[in-house]
């Protein structure tokens, strides 16, 4: 047995997430770990089964999304890198293939992760081609907002800010930054200080289900004035999603951009 | 009657180009000129003709396309700018409306265009979501490239650089930029000076059919050592398409920036 490790970056408008859906009785909706599973047994002639680092909604993008999966040794040689993107959609890339030991897991070994949660605020419409990728919401103070964040950062039970539907019964995580900062525009030479387009990069050991959604949606009513950046500890103390009224940020806004090993 | 202006931008990946086609027995294909008039029937309950500053090609984008249209007068105070984008699909966004002069016309008052050529120069594959947007070209010498692009500023008689099927009688055209430069990878903070993501801007008086493929193809083929930047002077002579071999660089890479009055 050898296994491989992938870098894998997709767009996750056409993906109904990341991980394979059991339901026998209904279509298989298309998914990210659907297709790999599809274009390995297409080239090897045998099924398959792929490993992420962790799932990511429908709709949630990637930039750098980590997998592996494990085939009989006399395969190792393959050029997988060159071999599998053939048979694999457009939407979904592979950035690097390579060999690893049989201890690597992709999500057991990973150690944190980093996503970044894009949103425009522009007082103009969002230019269609950010569409897929951007939340477009108005009014937002970036100071409360850096507030709110200042708030989040560290090690907290984040039960408050995952939605339901969870397992988990560790929800105690470590936020190690949040980070705002302008992005160009498509096309642009430079980066504006004031662009309308924004990034917020958030790196920590571990996410809940839907936890950088809910953690934007409440750093955006805190830059609405709707919440204050204080009511976080509010949250950590009442663990629980519904004790105060802010959005779940939409998936579009979001990509997974590193996995830390 | 009044006359509105609209400044556009589109995804071009969805549609058939600019233009309206003209095939009464076939059914219409998808086109920016056709949604918009079809949105402006909806709106006003009649028909109205839309003029763009000219076509784009199937699959260009344009990032700010400018087009006018007339309606009753009664109609001229509807709030433009919040109304038509409402009859629109996501992939075509209006940017501004405004009531403009009778004499303005978007392609006639035109002085000058700017586009964008993006190209992916990166031995890492193209990552998924630049892939509608990019050209994925390997071996470029970026410094071979200004060479030629050197050459082909100023005034000439581009015929060998347009496309066949064009109409136009007077093929000389002034370009008066091209200038290269890094872009930002999606989410990225910085600009890296050595991004794989590259930018080549043109301005000029105005553009052949096909114009810009082809001055970049012939950048691409200098840049890959295949012609030499002097070829350009060869081909001004010529006015021949067919004169040198090179190729159109594929539409996806090309977006209309600017349309200048």
């Amino acid at each position: 047995m050898s296994r491989v490790k992938l870098v894998l970056a997709y767009v996750g408008t056409g993906f109904a997430g990341w991980q394979l859906q059991a339901s026998p009785d209904s279509p298989q909706p298309r998914t990210v770990q659907g297709e790999l599973e599809k274009a390995l047994e297409k080239l090897l002639g045998q099924p398959v089964r792929v490993h992420g680092s962790g799932r990511t909604d429908s709709g949630v993008h990637a930039d750098m999304q980590v997998a592996h999966f494990d085939i009989p040794a006399r395969f190792a040689q393959l050029n997988w890198a060159a071999a599998l993107p053939r048979f694999l959609p457009e939407d979904l890339g592979v950035l690097e293939a390579q060999l690893v030991q049989d201890d690597f897991h992709a999500r057991f070994s990973a150690t944190g992760k980093v996503y970044t949660y894009s949103i425009w605020l522009g007082v103009s419409p969002v230019p269609p081609r950010l569409k897929p990728f951007v939340w477009g919401v108005r009014g937002l103070d970036l100071a409360l907002m850096a507030q709110a964040a200042q708030k989040l950062l560290g090690e907290h039970d984040f039960a408050a800010f995952q939605n339901s539907g969870s397992k988990v019964t560790d929800t105690v995580r470590t936020l190690h930054g949040i980070e705002q900062y302008p992005l160009a525009l498509p096309g642009e030479k430079h980066i504006a200080p004031d662009s309308p387009l924004r990034a917020w990069r958030f790196e920590g050991n571990g996410f809940l289900k839907q936890m950088v959604r809910n953690l934007m949606g409440f750093m955006a009513a805190v830059g609405q004035g709707k919440l204050r950046a204080e009511d976080a500890d509010l949250l950590f103390a009442a663990k629980n999603r519904s004790a105060l009224h802010f959005p779940t940020a939409p998936a579009q806004g979001l990509s997974l951009t590193q996995v830390l090993y």
